[in-house]
């Protein structure tokens, strides 16, 4: 008798868990690897940030997943190194060989080589970032409610948003969001000081999606008090200011940087094609162009969908799973794979205070129901019925009663690590 | 017309914002002091730390309490010195001067000087120590899923709990809770290796409770699997290893230390009088012996009761809150303070299991009844609609499901500071 083909899954985002889920009933040995023990729902990173839902409620276990399935197992650890060649991943100081092996790592934070942006600018990636992000921007709230100088104060209110994708979209929405709910906790506090702006270095935002859409997004973001800066590139973060390519500088204590991802690829013996951003070039069925055994996917891979390049969003990653676990049973099978074909189902973007922007088939739609939509369609696709449940009571609470009620500063990250702590002048006169 | 007076109130646990909250109405103008903008509500904890609910559930923030009034002020610092004879307290560099003063900053572990304690032992009195010992946990398990070497296995899978007070009966039963929901999610791991134990230096556990239930619950501990041994002193604690008076030592790679507190007594010009574990000597009013206006309140005060010391628990520091207050009206009036008298309404301690203990009057209670009672109070008492209803939903879904949710590893604190990760052998063998 043979033993079971091992497939090996390298990363547990959108894609890598379909993968491994798809696979659970192929009949294949299945051994899943992530350097955390959870999967994370990025969409919701900036309700994080912003004070809205608990990090926990988008933290889903892998195991709560993979419990279903004898033949799945479960490794939390960081892959050192990929041999293509012997058919192996490292991890710890150990080989793990593999008969198939799926690459799903995603992408990471690009600071485009700006100066001071890794150093001082807060990427919102991670659910680590997100919590940074939080506990920073709450700091600054914080530190300004003590600060007698208005200059510094201001420089404390400032919140400047480096990129015009849709993460920066969202989290500039969200801060005007969070900014209305603060008033009554900080009755000594003028929060008209306050102030949110975005830069993007291209024409428009949310470039994936038609311009009408884009120019929709800005208009609405500067009615909610945002001033959105086009075609304007940021060359310089420091400590207490952002510099722009114009000569421009705002003195602003946060800088968000939602403005480059690139794929995030492990250490591997043969240099792989790549394409733009780090990606992996694949072959239209996700198997990497020499290795007919490894298929890359998700943000990691350079694929197509009509002629041009996927832009990295969920549902890609989600189809993309489930394709190259159908693509390794079709070579279990000794058939040939499959090229993958994406069914855009639609896609929505969404801005904050009651509005967004979506483009269903031919159909255009902006303000409260695309708002509506999007919140709707990720708290279905949110793994877990209790985080779901938490999540939508959540909404209800927040949306009704206009509360961001997860204000608490509880990891160190944005305290210590970088500090802001003024003197304290007057502060009971 | 006269200013009114200051009251300046340092530390917002359960009596410091129950003072701050009864003094808003009394025309004096109030100063909540506190290093965390939230209030944590310490009896959950050891729910924090065994992943049943989420950290910010019990985390609330200080001004969503403030909010109502005009007069109240908060400040978020670390308290860098109180002066009684020039009345004021010096916090960043700045004075701020008072009328009165209420000491408010509870009590802090204290490891006895206990070698290795303070390094390698995992306290439980902050919510930081509550998320650090729940990635310690789930880090100990997820290890021990790829750990080849049974001997290495059943020492990560090891917790001995120093301490037989409610906190270390908590997290004894809760362990075993956690340990019981487990093996859904470890379907390759033999959790009979998991082992809890408990060391207690006293003769008994639950000191403040009538002896037959401290017997009662440590005959319930053993039942769950929990071999308690009494009149053992921990005598070191190692990496890897815990050591006690007896000569014997046990192979643990956590060791939960519930075993001692002292109060947290900030710097002072004046020396005051203390009493035992570094409390401050108190008037029967709850006024220092020689400062009329500073009271001391909670775990930071040693008073009395029907001539027995307080032991430190939150409705009496609730209720001294309140007497604080009303005393402090009483000298804006020019009337003296009166005594504190606490109402003993009963005593309840939670072992787990869906059993506990309580002492309510003369009438003495044992098993489900005061479990049941011991979560409906502290559901009650926990600040905030939301969080009262999430942590309902929690116990809902845990206690009928056997499912402990909230098992993300996020934080980095029990990983990176005290690494544990063994060499992966065999992991797909």
């Amino acid at each position: 008798m043979h033993s079971p083909p091992k497939v090996v899954v390298i990363g547990a985002g959108f894609g890598g868990m379909q993968a491994a889920q798809s696979l659970a009933s192929s009949g294949a040995e299945i051994l899943l690897i992530d350097r955390n023990t959870h999967n994370t729902f990025i969409p919701l990173l900036y309700q994080v940030a912003t004070a809205q839902i608990e990090p926990e409620f988008i933290a889903y276990p892998v195991r709560n997943i993979l419990r279903q399935s004898q033949t799945m197992r479960f490794l939390r650890a960081e892959v050192e190194h990929v041999d293509f060649v012997r058919q192996h991943v490292r991890v710890n100081g150990t080989t793990i060989a593999y008969d198939y092996l799926i690459l799903a790592t995603g992408s990471q934070t690009h600071y485009l080589s700006v100066p001071g942006a890794a150093e001082h600018a807060f990427a919102l990636r991670t659910l680590e970032d997100a919590v940074a992000l939080r506990d920073r921007i709450l700091t600054c709230v914080e530190q300004a409610a003590r600060e007698a100088d208005p200059v510094r104060r201001r420089q404390l209110l400032t919140f400047v948003i480096a990129g015009g994708g849709p993460t920066g979209v969202e989290i500039a929405g969200a801060l005007v969001e969070l900014k209305r709910s603060l008033g009554r906790h900080y009755p000594h506090l003028d929060l008209n000081e306050m102030h949110v702006s975005l830069a993007q270095s291209g024409t428009r935002l949310l470039a994936n999606l038609p311009e009408p859409l884009g120019r929709y997004t800005a208009r609405k973001l500067e009615r909610l008090g945002i001033p959105v800066r086009l075609q304007t590139r940021v060359t310089r973060v420091t400590p207490t200011a952002v510099e722009f390519d114009d000569g421009s500088s705002v003195a602003a204590a946060t800088v968000v940087w939602a403005a480059g991802l690139e794929a995030a690829l492990p250490d591997t013996t043969v240099e792989p094609y790549k394409a733009r951003n780090n990606k992996l070039a694949v072959q239209p069925t996700l198997q990497l162009q020499r290795f007919a055994n490894v298929y890359a996917i998700g943000d990691l891979a350079h694929a197509h969908h009509n002629g041009k390049p996927l832009s990295g969003v969920a549902p890609e990653a989600l189809q993309q799973g489930g394709a190259v676990a159908r693509n390794i049973g079709r070579q279990m099978r000794g058939q040939s794979p499959q090229p993958f074909r994406y069914v855009n189902k639609g896609r929505l973007a969404i801005i904050g205070c009651y509005a967004g922007v979506g483009q269903i088939g031919p159909i255009r739609l902006t303000g409260f129901l695309p708002w509506l939509m999007w919140l709707s369609v990720h708290v279905v696709y949110l793994p877990g019925f209790r985080s779901r449940l938490f999540v939508l009571l959540s909404w209800i609470h927040g949306y009704a009663l206009h509360d961001r009620p997860v204000r608490q500063i509880l990891s160190s990250t944005g305290v210590t690590t970088r500090q802001l702590l003024p003197p304290i002048h007057n502060v009971l006169d």
